[in-house]
C-alpha cells in the first residue's frame, strides 16, 4: 500500500488529485498494508538480524519457502520453534539447518554475537523442564543474548539454587521454568533485583494439572519483579527477556 | 449396649438363651454402642488429658454443657476450636475460660506440660497466616507438643527461613503454613528430615482462588516427606502433628 | 551472625577454635542473617530512595511504626499500598501522608523526578480498570518512572486506542490492564515493540469468574513480548514496569 | 396420528363419539406424531433445497442410506459435517460426492447460487482456526449464503484486520472464528455494525485449555452485538449466519 | 486528525511538503481520530433515535451529564442500563425519567414506535428470570423492536411453551432467558426456525455455580440457529435481537 | 383451552365445523393448556392431598394468595419451603401455619397420615447439615411417608451408623447427606438393600468448594443404588423418597 | 466369624468361657466376616437369581473363573459389564456367553422373565447415547425387569419425545440418558409422575467438557423427581431402576 | 566446597589469609556445595541404607549409572520408582535387579530388614488402586519398615475392612488408597488412633475427574489425623510413613 500512499501523494504534489479526493481516500482505507510486512505470528524480530518461524502447524514445504524468503532478503539468523525432528529432517534436507531436538528448535545460519546489556539466567526445578528451558535459551541467543543455563535446580534442594548465587546476582533478566509447585519463580524472585519471567510447564502429574498448579503459584508469587507467560512458552519467555535486555534509552 | 451383650452372655450361660438365638441377635445388631463413647468430630484426643469441642456449629448453651461434662467426667483441658469472639464471652461467662482470639480457640484448663517426642515448628509464609497458625500451635500444646512458632518466614525472603535452620533442624515434625504460591512448604520440606504438614491458606487475592493456588503448590511439592490438610485447617495440622510427636514402639 | 563469623574467623587465626569446630560450626549455621535486612514484602526497592509498605493486613499503628522508622533512616518516599481511606486517615493523623483513594495508595515525602530510560505507559480498557491502574502508575512514578496514562482504551472502540499510536510507540514498557475479555494486551503487544505487562482485572460479571477470563486471556497472548501478573495486582506491574524503565549496562 | 384425529372428529361429526369420549381421547394423547418428519439433528434446512447430515456418529453404510433417501425425495443438496476422509471414501464410493478434507466435509449435488441478504464473512485469527472456518464457510455456502473468507488476521498483527475493512464493513454477518485469547470477537464487534457469531477454537496449548480461554474471552466480549457458540462448532455458526442473513420481512 | 491530514496534504499540493516527508507523517500516525466519536461502551446505536448509558460504574452527575448532551444533540431516546433504585432516583430529580425498577432501567424520553421486520419474543424458564428479560425486552424496544413476553414457561412443565406456539412461530428473533438447567433455549431451538439468543442467569443454587451450570447446557445445545451471551446479559441480547430484527437487504 | 376443544367438537358435531376445519385448528394449537392447572415448579404431588409451593422468590402476598386458592380448592395439606421466619411470620398472620425454622418450612393444614409402603430414613454425616435433613423429612411427610430421622451418624465414627443398622435395613428409601467429603452415601449405600438418594451439602471449608467435593464424592460412589441430587436439595430428595416409597403395581 | 462366634457362645453356655471373656472377645473383633459373601463391587443383586460381574479391571481368566463359582453355585444368570470385545472373546472360548457389543456387556444364562411393578424405559436424547442406554436397559433386564427402549428423542426435536407419550406415562421408572445439554431429564421429568433417573454421557466436544456440561445441567433440573448417576453410567442406573422397580411392601 | 571451606580455614589458622579475606569469601558463596550430595529429587533417604532413583524422565543409561555409582559408594539398597517393564529389562541386563511391574519399582540389593517402631498398613478401596499401593509397600519396605497390605476394603462393603480392624488398630501408620469418591481415608482415620496418609488415586470414571473427586474428599475428610498427598503418589506416601515409623525421641 505504500506504493499506493506514495502515487496518491505524487498525484496531490501534481495537481491531478485534488486534496479532497485524497483525504477521502486516505480516510477510507488507512490500515491497509502500512510496509511493516508480516510472515508470521512471531514476527517483529530485532531489525536485520534474525527471524522466527512458529513450526508447529506447518509443513516442511512451507518452513522451507519462508526460511529461503527470508534468506534470500537478507535474513542472516531463522529461528524455526516447536519443529519435531521428522519435520527437522525434511527441512534440513532443502535448507542447511542446526537442529536442538530438546528444544524442538531449527536455525538457519549463526546464532548472532550477543550484544546486550548483560547476561539472561535460564534456571529450571528439574531435569524434566529443560526442553522448555532450551526453547528460551536459544530463542533468547539468536536474538542476540548471552545466555547462563541453571538447570535443575528446585527448590526441595536449596542449596543447588544457592550455589549459583553469583550468576543469579549478575543477570540482566532471570527465566525461572518449572513444573510442579512452581516455587522457583518466587524463591529466584525473592533472591534477585532483576525482571524474572516465570514459565510454568507441564511437567508433573495428578493434581499438576497440566501446569495449572505451577501457573498459579507463579501468579500468586509474592515475590516482586516476577511476571508469567503460558504453560510451556519457552519461546515467549526467551523473546521477553532478550527484548529486555536490549532496553536502551533511545530506543 | 455392652450391658446388652453382658446379659445376652449371662443367659447363654445360665442356658436361658440359647446359642442360636444369642449368635442371631448378636448378628443382627453386632455394632450398637460398642463402648467407646463419642462427644464430637474432634473426639479422639490423648487419653485422661484433652478433649476439643469444635465450636464453629453450635450455640454458646451446647459448648458449655459439653465442656461442663468433660471436666466433670475428670476431662483436665478442653480445647475449644472455631469459637469466635461474642460466642468465647457467652461461654467464658459460664465456664473459666482462656479466649486466644487470633485463634478463635478457647481453653479450659491448663495447657499440659509438653510431653511429646520434641518438638513441633509451626512456620507460616506471611503474617496474614498467623490465625492458622494459632489454630495450629494451640492445639499441638493443648495435646502435650511443645511448639515452636516460626512466623513470617515465606521464600520470597529466604534469608528469613534460613536464618531459623536451627529450630528447623531440631523439629520432630514442622507444620509449613502458606498462602499465595504455597511454596514454603517445598522449600522447608527440601531441608528437613521430618514429616512436614503443609496448611494451605485463603490469604491472597486474585488467582490464589481462596487458597486453591496454595494447595494445588502444596500437592504438588517435589519435597518428600510433605503431606497436605484442608485449606486453612490449622486444627488439622496441630491434631496429626501432636499424634506423631506422641508416637512410641509400644503404641 | 556476621560476628559470630568473624568472631569464630578470629578464633581460628588465634588458635583458639580448630579448624575442624569451625568447619562444623560453619556447616550447621551457614545462612543465619545474611546482612541484608528486610522490613517487608514490596522491599527491595531501589537505593536509597522509596520504600514500600503493603497496607492491606496492618494496623494504622503499626503502618505508622514502619512508616516512622524507614523517614527516619532516611528514606525520601514512603509509598503505602492496599490502604483504604478509614485507615489512610487514621495514618495521616500521625504522619504526613497524601492519599490517592482510587488507587488506595498513601505517599508519605514527595514522589522523585523521574530517573529511568524512558516512559512506563498505563492504558486500561475501561473505566472501572482505573483503580488498578492507579495503583500501577503511583507505584511506578514512586518509583522514578514517568507515566503516561492511557485510560479507557478498549478494543471495541479500536479507534480510542489508535488514536494514541504516539505515546505507545515511544514506550519503553506498557501496562496493559483490562478485564472482561481481557483482549487490550494482545491488541497493544502487537501494535508496540517494548515489554507489555498484562494485568488482568475482577471487573465484569457472569463468565468474567472474577477475572479469571481476563487472565486466561492475557496468558494465551499470540502477541510476543507480553507477560502477565495476578489479577488486580496493580502494584506488581508498576514495580516490574519500573524495574524494566531502570535497567543499566552496569547493573 | 393425523389419521387417528381425523378418524375420531368424523366419529364425532358421525354421532359415533360422544363429545366427551372425544375429549377425553384427544386429552390423553395431544402430542403423538404431529406430522413433521424428522431425519437429523441439523435438519431444520431451508424448503426444497438442501439437508445436512452430521456424519461423526454414523457409519458409511447409515450416511449413503440417509444421502439417498435425501436425494430420491428431491434434495438438492445434502451436506454432510464431520466425517473424515477415510469415511468419505466410503461414502464416495456410492455416491458422488465432493470432499473438502480440511472442513472435513462431503457435498452431494451442487452448492446453490447465493440467495441471501448479502454477505457472510468468515475471518479467522490464525491459520490453524482454518478447518473450523472452512466448516462454517461451507455450511453457509450450501445453505445459500456468498461467503467472503478473511483468515489469518488475528488481533496481534492489527493491520491484517484493518486491511480488509471494506470487507466487513459490508457484512451482513461476520463469524469470528479464534482460539487462544480469542480477542478477534470483540475487535471485529467494535468495528462492525451486523452481528458478529463468535467460535471459540481448541487452537493453542498450555492455558488455552482446549477453547475455555477463548470461550470465556468471547462471552465476555465488551463490545455489542457479539454472541457465542459452541468450541470448535463451524457448523452451528455457519447455519446462525445463514439464518440471519436470509431473514425477510414475510418470514 | 482530520484536518492534520488535510493541511498535509494541502501542504503536499502547495509543494511545501514533499511527498516522502508527508508519507513519513502519514505512516508513523495513521490511526489517529478517525472521527466516529464515540460516548461510551454500549454505544453503536442506529442513528438518530436511540443512545444507550452503561449506568453500573458511573455516577449519577456522570449519567444526568451524558444523558443531557445527548438529549441536547438530538437523541430522541436514551437507554440506561443497570441503575439502581437509588441512582435512578437522583437521576430522575435531574432529567425526565421512566424507571423500570425490575430491569433497573431508565428511559429518557420515548420508546420509538417498533419498526423492525417483526416481533422479537422474550421468553423466560422461571419467574426469577424476569429481571434479566425486561432489561432484554426493553432493550430491544428501546432499539425500535416489538417485543411479546413469555415469563415462566420453563421445560419442566413443557405444556407451559407449547400454549404459546402461535407466538414462537411468528418471531424474527427468540431470547430464551434460563438459569439453572438452561434446557429452554435447547427446546425453544428445536420449535422454532428464527434465530435464538439464549441467555444463561444466575438463578439457581449448589451446582447450578452462579449460572456456569446454564451456560454450558446452552452452549452445548443440539438445536441449531443458537448462539449465547454472557450470564444475566439482558441488554446484549436485546441489542443483538433488534439488530437481527432490523437487518436490511441495502445495509 | 379444554372448553375451547369442547366446544369445537360439538361444532363437529352439530355440522359446524368441519372435520378438516377442526383437524387444522387441533393440529395448529395442539399443546395450549391443557387443563393439569400449574401453580408452582414443585407442582405435581400426589392427587387430592398435598400442594407445594416453593417460597424463595415470592413476596408474602403472592405466598398467601398462592396458598388460599389451593385451601379453597380443597388441598388438605400445603408446604411452603425455603421461606425464612421473617417471611413466615407474614404468611402467618393471614392463614393459619406451623413454621419449622431449621428446614425453613412452612405447613398449612395437617400432615397426613402415613400411607406409603414402609419408612423413609433420613440420615446426616453431621449436626450442621440438619437443616436440609429437615427439609427433606418434612417434605416425605407432608407427601405422606413415615420418616425416621439418624442425625449426626457421619462415617468418621463409624459405630454412630452402625448402631442403628436395624433402621437402615427396614428403609424403603433411605436419604443420605452429608457435607464436606461426603462419605455417607457410599457407606449406607454398601449396608442397606433399598435406593439411596445422596444430597450434598454446602457445609464445610476450603476445599469443600460450596458441597463441590460431597457431590462428586457421591456421584463416584462405588456402592449401587445410589443417585444424587443438587447441593442442598432436600426438597427433591424428600420428594423423589417419598415418590419411590409409594410406587405401586396398578401406578 | 460366624463360627469363632458359635463356639465362643458354646463355650459361655457350657461354663468354659467365662461372661467377662466372651464379652472382651466380641469387643475386640466385632465385625469380622459377619457371613454375608462378597464377590464384586456390583454385588448385592436379587436373591439367587442374577449376579454382576464388573469386567473392566479383570483378565479374561478372573471373569471365566468368577463366572464359573457363581454358576457352579447355582446362579442363573450372570451380568458381566464393561467387557470389550477381544475379552469376550476369550471369555466365550470357556463360558457359554452371550456378548452384546454395544454395551460392551456378556451375559451366562437367560435374561430372566420380567417379575418387577411395570416397565422402565430407557430413552436417550441422541444415537450416541445408545451404548450407555444399553448398559443399563440390559442391567434392567438381567435384573427382572422389563424394558421399552426410546432412543433419539432429546429435546431439540420436541415432537420425537412427545410421540411416545403413552410408554411414558406407563412407565415406573424412567432413565433419561443425555450428553451435551443434557436437557432430556428436566423435560421428561417435567411430563412423567415417576422417579427419573438422569444419566450424563460425555457424548459432545468442546464446552460439553467430557459430559461435565450434562452433569451439572441434570442436577440442576427443576423438574421434581430426578435424580442423577455419573457420567456413563449406564449399570448404576439400570440397577437402581430395576431396584426401585421390585420395590414391594413387605420388603 | 568442604574442601574450600576447609582450605580456607587452614589459610586462616596458618595466617596465609586474613580474617576479613576469609570473611568476605564465605559471605560470598555461603551456599557452594554444603557437603550433603544430591544425587535425585527422591534423595534424602536414611543413612548408610538406601536410595531411590526416581526412574521416569531417565534414560537406563542414566538409571545404570546413577545405581552404579550409588552401589560403588556402600549403598546396600536402590529403590527405583516409575520405571517400566520395557526400561527395567535394559537396566537388569546390566545390573542385577529384582523387577515389581504392578508397582513400577525396580530394587538393586535386597530389601532390608524392618528397624521401625511398628506396622505400616497399606490398605485399597479396590483392585484397580493396587499398582499405587504396591509403590507405597515397597517404598516403605525400602526404608526398613514392615507393611501390611488389605487390598479390596472399600467402604461400599464396609464387613471386608471391619474384618481386619486388628491389623488396623496395630499399626503405626495407614496409607489409604482409593480413587472414585475416596471415602477409604474418612472411614479408616475414624477408626484408628494413628496417622493416616490418605494417596487418592486416577481410577474411576467420568466425575472421578482424574483423581480430582478422591482428592477433594480426603481434603475435607472429618476424621483427625488424616494429611493428603498427590494423586497416585504411591512413593511419597510409603516415603512419608517410614520417616514417621522411624521417628525416635533422639532424633
Amino acid at each position: 500500500m505504500n506504493n499506493e500512499i506514495y502515487s496518491l501523494l505524487e498525484g496531490v504534489r501534481d495537481g491531478k488529485v485534488s486534496v479532497d479526493e485524497a483525504m477521502l481516500s486516505l480516510k477510507n482505507k488507512p490500515f491497509e498494508d502500512l510496509g511493516f510486512a508480516n510472515v508470521d505470528l512471531h514476527r517483529r524480530v530485532r531489525q536485520g538480524a534474525s527471524e522466527v518461524i512458529y513450526g508447529a502447524g506447518k509443513t516442511p514445504e512451507q518452513i522451507i519457502a519462508i526460511a529461503k524468503t527470508l534468506v534470500d532478503n537478507g535474513q542472516k539468523t531463522v529461528l524455526i520453534t516447536r519443529m519435531d525432528a521428522e519435520k527437522a529432517a525434511a527441512v534440513g534436507a532443502a535448507v542447511e539447518l542446526k537442529y536442538y531436538d530438546q528444544a524442538r528448535i531449527g536455525i538457519v545460519g549463526e546464532i548472532p554475537a550477543p550484544d546486550g546489556l548483560g547476561k539472561v539466567v535460564v534456571a529450571t526445578g528439574g531435569t524434566s523442564d529443560i526442553p522448555v528451558a532450551e526453547e528460551a535459551a536459544l530463542t533468547a541467543e539468536v536474538l542476540g543474548s548471552e545466555v547462563v543455563r541453571l538447570y535443575d535446580v528446585g527448590v526441595a534442594g536449596l542449596h543447588r539454587l544457592l550455589s549459583h548465587m553469583d550468576e543469579l546476582m549478575e543477570a540482566k533478566v532471570v527465566i525461572a521454568i518449572a513444573g510442579m509447585e512452581g516455587a522457583l519463580a518466587s524463591v529466584v524472585g525473592g533472591l534477585v533485583d532483576c525482571p524474572v519471567i516465570a514459565v510454568p510447564t507441564s511437567v508433573g502429574y495428578g493434581a499438576a494439572f497440566e501446569g495449572m498448579s505451577a501457573l498459579l503459584s507463579m501468579l500468586n508469587s509474592c515475590a516482586s519483579g516476577v511476571s508469567v507467560v503460558n504453560i510451556d512458552n519457552g519461546f515467549g519467555a526467551g523473546y521477553l527477556a532478550s527484548m529486555i535486555n536490549h532496553i536502551t534509552k533511545a530506543n
